[in-house]
């Protein structure tokens, strides 16, 4: 990691902490500023200083053309409901708070009685339906665009390729529901979804891959959670997803987002024994395409639906690198 | 309070609390189960077990009719970036953390070097743009549907009417602009938009309100954090906003949300000495309309735009009162 | 509850929130400032406005006394250790997490590779060994000296009788080994030491009960947690522990804080059916007595030792009810 | 990085997330087990597994000397008040929240009418008056007794050398005023207390250093939190403290515990420009010596007192770096 031979700490806390002697010390050391350039696929196609990555793909003209996609007015919530026992990458955890500030043993604020209930979160972004931004994955701590790990990601949140950056994603929806493709209830774990499944199982659904499209998995995977049979314990443990060729296939059509109703998208245990999460690193930093996880795709699978107009509206959380989400998908 | 005449406590934790002696201490006092009776608004018109209020006017007919409110594709962003220096109703704060696990002095996972980042959130869900969910208002401690505190808010999360129950909001946006209305660059703080003010504004700006509509108005009362003269000491102060007859009006015309550009949707000082966010109750707890704050209309206003597809698609947290969004209008 | 008629908001944040309205809002009613007089507790021996109840008895020549028990130097941690495992109150829950800020693929600061590990808390302080400060207990939303909650309680954190007031307590360590009293390995729950256990104990062991005392009590509950045959369900079920009329005579004697090797350190059930921690109302709001929890006294008590130098320094966070501890014992 | 070619993950939660997919995916590669060897730092004097290093040094004898110490029985509290505004080394920060669970519109639980606060920390334990553990400071990411960063770090929580293991610091106390010696009122940032000077201010106050000890330095820097002219930009900037010469001294010695009245307890700037931290790595990774940041020792010196009973009990959080503290100085 030669480019990044001393960090930069980002100063948060102003003039009171006076950043505790690290400026006083010098060691506000200079990173470079030249990106990891060694492999070509640090050459972000929208710029070098681009932070959106495919989020670029989103134009008016597609948009446009998603929301005709809108033949019933049904709506479909994709974000499954998130709680403490909702499975979580380890050590991830989350945890929820509802207190009433200064309303006990009185009637409330005003006149007329304003009561109200607020709550507190405390806990990790990447647990449950969750969107992973650009600056999640990388290669060897180097991110989209080349950005090594010392360029922008301090305890005090990302500098660049954080989801504030990000408006959005709307767009044309895609489900290609693997387990009819499969023929079956639900997809075994381990099951990798190749460049040719995924062509397969969009001929056989009808339905075209296009540049700019959300494209997600049905597997029903999430029948582990709660279905008949509940075992969150095989749900976490491995999954069926997206492989290799299957990554390096989207992201030739030029796909803005793919997503899965598994929590990690792509297959586990990887094709090749030894690899760790591969395709995530194809998708984010090699093409700037964002992940979408535990997104539940069932009830669009069970209406057979195949094309919609995609909305997702992240929380535009400064610095976050990962968000808790909730995409309407559209008919 | 007599009709809370004990409080129930919601055990979580299970197995190895034992809930430390509560339940072996018989003092687990049954709530009643009788809800508040004495007010008519308590009686929900979807019925007395409704959780979902005025989102039940989604249907399928208004999502259609609204989506053929695209005729441009011009997506437009709501909600406001928001970070630790957001002005909050005190004493919420947030804090974002940034880290790396098992990532440092190595290469990462597997052979292809896979690393990442994560984050963690501390802090309260009601800042920045904000969707108050209807167990938020509350009149002396009683809310939607005549559910008293007792029943629903323990700490460890709403078990009624939590957002995690509510799939999102779709639906025919419309944007009153307020500066437009009054000829001004930014509207006073303490101006309440009342029932008349808000029909004439409808009337010139060539847009009518209906059942289930999301109603948003334009104050560019953010340009106080963004502007030329940034002052978000009087951001936080006041506020121009909805008035009672204002409320009162909306709710008689049945929308599903009213949103707005500042940081609590109705007048501050309320137009009653002595009030304290009474147009907050009639919406909420007396109609079950969804709330919208600091929404940054600012765009669709500079636009000229009146009418759009509205899409909030807000994370579905077990037991949360609030939630940090984003929602997306779509012209 | 007359006298609180209206509650008081604490603002925190300053400059930037502007309190977001309720300043301007003239919601800032204020609290008569009178405090609760009517029953005779309220009035405390130290002054209307003490904060700190019976650790006015830690004066020198208690403590140089309790110095002079040293005669072995052995050292005793009182404090079980604490993690997101151990039973709590519900819904209380923890959380830890280490991180390594700057320092993913890179050597560290400076010339001289400066690692270094941090860590996040996230949780409640009132989980394992911990300490009631004076703001805990109440009676009906009265504390120590008659402070109603809405003087002294906002959620921004206590503005009296946080634990930050609090020195620290250093004084005579009385332990009472009632596991030996009784006779048993283990007190069963439900058993409440009354007056006359006290007594009796205090002479079978030869220990006189002084004022200023730290009185602990030992039970061997904790062998539910990691003796044999754990069991974590009963361990926070019930327990036994100090009864009404112990605690009655505890305060009588004047003693500075009682602990004990329980969750809770008084009798759960109840001794009086629908009771619910009146030892805790007697020791605090009407004594000014601390409590000490989860206290491990097993090894004080293998050793027979029943008198000691007792040393408790807590964190002194600002505003903080409560605090995990891990006081010393040495003899 | 050879030594530690991959990492291990440490899995928390369970049962019900399996992991999700890691152990799976083969990914927990197995780290050597082989700690560094190159340097003879880390070969413990205690033994390759100890865990305890200096406080090994907390012997009986020693303990029994150190509280013959105590003449007058005075109390000092070491701890500074910590809170949201201490000067923290960025980003660390920190937040408190107060509330009451089920007690709101009700008298509280029971018929005694039980009400009580409660309180959440959200932060990080680095903050304000603090004990270094010795899995802390590093060079280059091995840590005390040869151990690396992948060996025992994970994020849910250090695997060794955890403050759980430590039962607390008693001893003998030993102040050295250094603004005294200056012959200052306060001691100037950027001054490096070396060997000779602490020789020279030892014996100019009347005290020896010996094995065991627990040293404090007094510069009176905490003037500038609450002085006459608070600066706490100038106090985090920079500051004065032990340097390497002195770092060493102490580790000859073989003190137990080095703390001081500054932020970081050594001298900013470095002596050697381009240095960061280095008699941190003198004291904690090379010599398993426990650090003490942020005491103040103001009151000591006014009194002083140059020898004293130091009794540190830090809360057993398992897993934990810091600690947030307050040590209790008897004399």
């Amino acid at each position: 990691m030669g480019t990044q031979s001393k960090v930069v700490r980002a100063v948060r806390g102003g003039a009171v902490s006076g950043a505790l002697g690290l400026i006083a010390a010098g060691l506000l050391l200079a990173v470079s500023g030249e990106r990891v350039a060694a492999q070509d696929w640090v050459q972000s196609p929208w710029g070098a200083d681009d932070e959106l990555g495919a989020a670029n793909l989103m134009t008016p003209e597609r948009v446009k053309l998603a929301a005709e996609l809108v033949t019933e007015g049904k709506v479909y919530s994709l974000g499954m409901i998130v709680g403490p026992d909702t499975p979580a990458f380890p050590p991830r955890s989350l945890s929820l708070t509802v207190l009433q500030p200064g309303q006990n043993g009185n009637s409330g604020l005003g006149n007329n009685n304003f009561t109200y209930n607020d709550d507190i979160f405390m806990g990790w972004l990447g647990i449950g339906p969750q969107i992973d931004g650009l600056g999640h994955a990388g290669v060897d701590h180097v991110y989209y665009g080349g950005r090594t790990y010392g360029d922008f990601a301090p305890a005090s949140g990302l500098t660049e390729l954080g989801l504030e950056k990000l408006p959005g994603l709307v767009g044309r929806g895609v489900l290609l529901d693997m387990a009819a493709y499969y023929g079956t209830e639900m997809v075994e774990e381990g099951t990798a979804y190749t460049k040719e499944d995924i062509q397969a199982a969009a001929e056989a659904q009808g339905v075209e891959l296009r540049e700019g499209d959300v494209v997600l998995f049905n597997s029903n995977w999430m029948d582990l959670l709660d279905g008949d049979a509940p075992d969150p314990q095989r749900f976490g443990a491995k999954e069926p997803g997206v492989g290799v060729s299957g990554a390096e296939y989207l992201a030739e059509i030029g796909v803005m987002a793919v997503g899965a109703d598994t929590w990690g998208m792509e297959v586990v245990p990887a094709e090749t024994e030894g690899d760790a999460f591969r395709a995530h690193q194809i998708l984010q930093p090699e093409h700037g395409i964002y992940i979408l996880e535990n997104m539940d795709t069932r009830a669009l699978a069970d209406d057979g639906v195949h094309e919609f107009l995609f909305v997702l509206g992240q929380a535009r959380l400064q610095g976050a690198v990962q968000m808790i989400i909730n995409p309407i998908a559209i008919r």
